[in-house]
């Protein structure tokens, strides 16, 4: 395997306070970086100090968007145990994400060792106050600089951590979405279902509008405004009498390690767990109706996001009156417990870091 | 206005043969660079050595898709004279492209002064021989370090030059382009509209893939795989017997600069352009029928691009026997003639560097 190099900062930073880490504000001494040319292969890899990456201004990811990231995390258990959840998942997703963007994924072994240095390396940076992590962003980006639209033939790999809280300032409290019948975050044939930093360009400008009418997050439909794709930057939930619905994967919407998770643990449970296609107009008559229950996002940062109320058309549909359900509840619990080492694993989501 | 400041290269390099330019292989001695933040505006604005660029990695260009870019070309004509085509139609379409990314875009005046200042820093780069042109690239990126999907606070612009040759390495013989039914561009009220990195990122993979089954470019289609939109990066015309049609605008396709200079050359000659929707299975009637006598892409790399041959579903489909028509080449000597200032410019077209 391409050898890992390691350079210690000679200036550690200070720690944020635990209790006011927020999302991806803060980042740890270290970053590992790792480059890739054709004919050449990787080299170059490294544990260096956090610091900004050095590129030709022709590079692909500045022009031609040639950038695919993941999202992980790691816990500091109450047992003191470093553990990671579910890397290989999104080893593997970044490599389905490589090969639609043309670009090259690292090998396993370099992604993982990688990873598990850089961890070593910024331990300290870990907190284990409740509700907080370490998140981790492998990011793949296209770097060689020409112009003249193709495949980049230089690649960089880098993962940088930052230690997080809740995801949401306003906590576990139920978000209110809107319902986006203008923008679109992705279509059949294009990057919905890989994490494609394309993805991200299209929904900010829906995401923002949203924020400014007073809603956390959008609700993204698909191109003829009528099947539900996600909530945000998750995948979404709907538990109903009979039976509970994520909309099944469809090309445009994005496989979350979470949304997984969350499918297997209620399979588990027996319980009713249907991945099909969903509407945004049966999602208005099963609230119209009582039979929605509960309906929640699921994602890495914040695990589960409970939906509190639905905007769509001018109108606000209150889901178990603007409260976290019974559901939600115990599905964050569970999966959060495992991932601190309070309840044991049976699913083999945890991998050690030693 | 924000001051440039210019900081000029102790090494220039030696020239490429403007013969074998080819197209974005060689970069000029200088960059033109300026920085945003929100609360402080536009400042550190100049002109220094092509070097390059140090970005946080967090910056939100490498994770959440914001780029945005230009392309359009300035030229030594005969007389000596240095000129820009069209370069305020650049700087509108990167202001719209801006808005719809969340990205700040430059003011007016920072943007022609950048660039004036760094095409004559650089001026002995621009090439005089056959087809060739000083091909110029400004760039948006957000260059904010944060993780948590929100749009950059920070935006950095830059312009890169590259001495061109013709775009295809087969010169101007027409192309065979492969219609395509698995990968798509772009979706209503995503981002075809405008230039970002994002739509590039999507159609490298069916790109590479026409290539390697003989095609040089991609006929994109709409979401239902019927409606005509682009050819590879270009905007695509086709010549009936009684109409010349190109795809009308429809929130998917970008509209090209030199769409709409071919668009404004054929109504000035009375020929009967018409902006409408066009289908695959329109076009293959016509071919089938004799009625398209011509098809070809327009665009600022090659102006205009005959096209050949279109394979749709499985079977190859001359056009004019393949050979370049006489509507094709007309356009594209009227357009080259006035930028190369051996013909007079009735379209108010050209901007002189001086
Ligand atoms: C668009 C989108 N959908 C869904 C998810 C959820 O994926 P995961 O559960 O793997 O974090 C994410 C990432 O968090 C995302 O960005
Ligand atoms: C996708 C796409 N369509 C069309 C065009 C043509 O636009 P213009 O004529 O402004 O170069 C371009 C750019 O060259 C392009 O990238």
């Amino acid at each position: 395997m391409t050898k890992i190099n390691t350079t210690l900062t000679k200036n550690p930073k200070n720690l944020p306070p635990s209790d006011k880490l927020g999302f991806g504000q803060y980042f740890t001494d270290h970053m590992f970086v790792a480059k890739y040319r054709e004919g050449q292969g990787w080299y170059d890899a490294e544990i260096l100090p956090y610091s900004p990456l050095a590129l030709d201004p022709a590079a692909s990811v500045f022009h031609y968007g040639q950038a695919l990231f993941e999202g992980m995390k790691a816990f500091r258990q109450d047992s003191g145990e470093i553990v990671f959840f579910r890397p290989e998942f999104n080893y593997d997703r970044l490599c389905e994400g490589a090969a639609r963007l043309c670009l090259e994924a690292p090998p396993k072994e370099l992604f993982m060792e990688g990873l598990k240095k850089l961890v070593e390396a910024d331990e300290r940076w870990i907190p284990n106050g409740p509700n907080t992590s370490l998140y981790i962003r492998p990011t793949l980006i296209g770097s060689e600089g020409f112009l003249g639209v193709r495949p980049s033939h230089e690649t960089i790999f880098f993962i940088i951590l930052s230690p997080v809280g809740s995801y949401y300032a306003e906590g576990a409290k139920p978000v209110r979405i809107w319902a986006e019948e203008t923008y679109l975050r992705a279509a059949p044939g294009g990057l919905g279902a890989v994490k494609a930093g394309a993805n991200y360009a299209s929904s900010l400008k829906a995401a923002l509008a949203a924020r400014q009418k007073g809603y956390a997050q959008v609700l993204w439909l698909d191109v003829e405004h009528q099947g539900i794709e996600e909530v945000g930057t998750m995948n979404v939930f709907f538990v109903m009498d009979k039976e509970i619905v994520t909309p099944a994967l469809n090309g445009s919407i994005l496989a979350g390690g979470t949304r997984g998770s969350v499918i297997q643990y209620l399979k588990s449970k027996n319980l009713p767990i249907v991945e099909r296609k969903i509407t945004i107009t049966e999602v208005i008559e099963k609230i119209k109706s009582g039979e929605l229950k509960e309906a929640f996002g699921t994602g890495t940062a914040a695990v589960v996001s409970p939906i509190g109320v639905i905007h769509y058309q001018g109108k606000d549909w209150d889901i178990n009156k603007g409260e976290t359900g019974p559901l939600s509840t115990q599905i964050f619990t569970e999966i959060t417990s495992i991932q601190r080492g309070t309840k044991a694993d049976p699913f083999n989501w945890i991998t050690k870091l030693k």
